[in-house]
């Protein structure tokens, strides 16, 4: 789905993207080096989750974000990694059998099928303790505001009052008729508060007041909806084999979707003008800013 | 199981302990309150294991611990909340059908009894993040250096190098003959690094210097051990009505113990042993650490 009326970015968001999932399998790969005594499953269930799979879609950010403001490449990785643990360790607790009862993963079988239920649980439980330990070390920044800042907010996006928050709300509305408004809000805490959390990462990170901030929330704010309408597309009409997971999970389960509630056709478009209004965010920013245009791009067009 | 040659302190740990717990029980009705809209089951979930039950003995490790230092009250209660909000976490998880599948916690129905399993999971999950966001707030410590040592000490303490990984451990071990080394260990992961870091926490809070945090840590860990090895001797010979939980759990699934290794009696003698010596650790202090002593005293002579 192409949005004509964008000028092509400069950047291949592919060859972002393929060098920053090497630098982050080789981060996970050493912090999870097998440790030689009964851990053993537990840090291979862990390398299975976090290394070499996925869109790395919000470390991506964190690393776009990051280029407006020259911030170190070596530190945005680390808050890069940070997210996506998080963004891991949702996905196996997700795909739990009390949760989606998913087998397949990025491709892969999911955790508790290759490694077993409580090994799933815990690695889940470990990812997400990580990405805190990587977020308060002074590797990821030397001002500890700024790491103590990464914390707290990263801990708002992903608990009661954000993504764990917006997955209860998701099982709650199993059969329910939810309008417009109602699956905006719970896709906004679901998915778009960590998606959110990754561009401020960036903002945090160059200490930029309350005010600078307001113009990379509205891009983030529009890149988490698009997203998501598109995962709803994709979960709507895609190809199984190219998504590498189950597909039709939200009409299967009778959930409302924001292609059930706009239709197909509404829906598309109303990615398509998210992203343009989340590139418009982007005025003010020259080159430096064309990976987070490309990133935008890709919300709307990918197809897995 | 008395310790003679020790001399009673002058506070009453019952009196502290409900005092405290009384404050833990405010602050999550607090932070928990009904949202009223659908999370309502998730913040439900939370509240039940969250409020209302347990020995609160690692955050009131945390608070005796700040009193050596003169930390103000209402800081030392907010970490000891971070501390209690990781076990209870650790105590739902591991209570779910795929670990140890109990259907009673202190005394009531185990969140997934009550609530559904998935509840079980977000509710656990949700109370893991809630503990970062606690530490990370400026509420906690104005100095955002202590606020991210917090953090960083607390994420290792419950991460695949900690809690985490001394479960992983203890799944491995079942059926297992493990030594007296291998069990010390994983219980110093499991449950040790936990009860070190509420020690720790007021060490970090009170900006104690690493030398100086030496005979805390000593402390510490002698009491996380003599807390383990009463816990196997009530495992093996308590009243479950008492604990509030099922008992005889570790014989029945074949896993090595304290007691199983060293017997009933050597393992008492043990535990004595750890707590005098925890004690000796606090000899440069007046009363300002009888709190402390009460719990060293209350790890060996407690029947829950």
């Amino acid at each position: 789905m192409p949005v004509e009326t964008i000028e092509r970015p400069s950047v291949s968001i592919d060859t972002e993207a393929a060098a920053l999932s090497a630098d982050i399998d080789r981060f996970f790969a050493d912090a999870l080096a097998e440790p030689g005594d009964g851990r053993s499953r537990l840090y291979a269930a862990m390398r299975h989750a976090a290394i070499g799979g996925g869109k790395r879609l919000r470390p991506l950010l964190v690393v776009a974000a990051a280029r407006l403001f020259s911030i170190d490449t070596g530190r945005a990785l680390r808050a890069g990694c940070a997210v996506e643990a998080i963004h891991v360790y949702s996905l196996i607790h997700d795909d739990l059998p009390c949760m989606d009862d998913d087998d397949m993963r990025r491709g892969k079988p999911t955790v508790h099928k290759a490694f077993g239920e409580a090994e799933a649980v815990l690695a889940g439980d470990s990812l997400h303790a990580i990405a805190f330990e990587i977020l308060a070390d002074p590797a990821t920044h030397e001002d500890p505001f700024v790491r103590s800042e990464l914390v707290l907010e990263l801990a708002r996006a992903v608990g009661h009052n954000g993504m764990a928050g917006g997955q209860m709300m998701d099982l709650a509305a199993e059969g329910k008729a939810l309008d417009i408004n109602a699956i905006t809000r719970l896709q906004q805490l679901k998915t778009g508060a960590l998606i959110e959390f990754s561009v401020e990462a960036a903002c945090i990170m160059a200490r930029l007041d309350p005010h600078a901030r307001i113009p990379y929330r509205g891009y983030a704010r529009n890149i988490g909806l698009a997203f998501q309408i598109v995962d709803d597309l994709i979960d709507h009409g895609g190809d199984e084999a190219v998504a590498g997971k189950k597909l039709q999970k939200d009409a299967d389960a009778g959930k409302a979707t924001f292609v059930s509630i706009l239709g197909e056709e509404r829906a598309r478009q109303q990615a398509g003008l998210l992203v343009e209004q989340a590139i418009e965010h982007l005025s003010s920013h020259g080159r430096e800013a064309d990976l987070l245009r490309a990133i935008a791009r890709f919300a709307v067009e990918r197809n897995h």
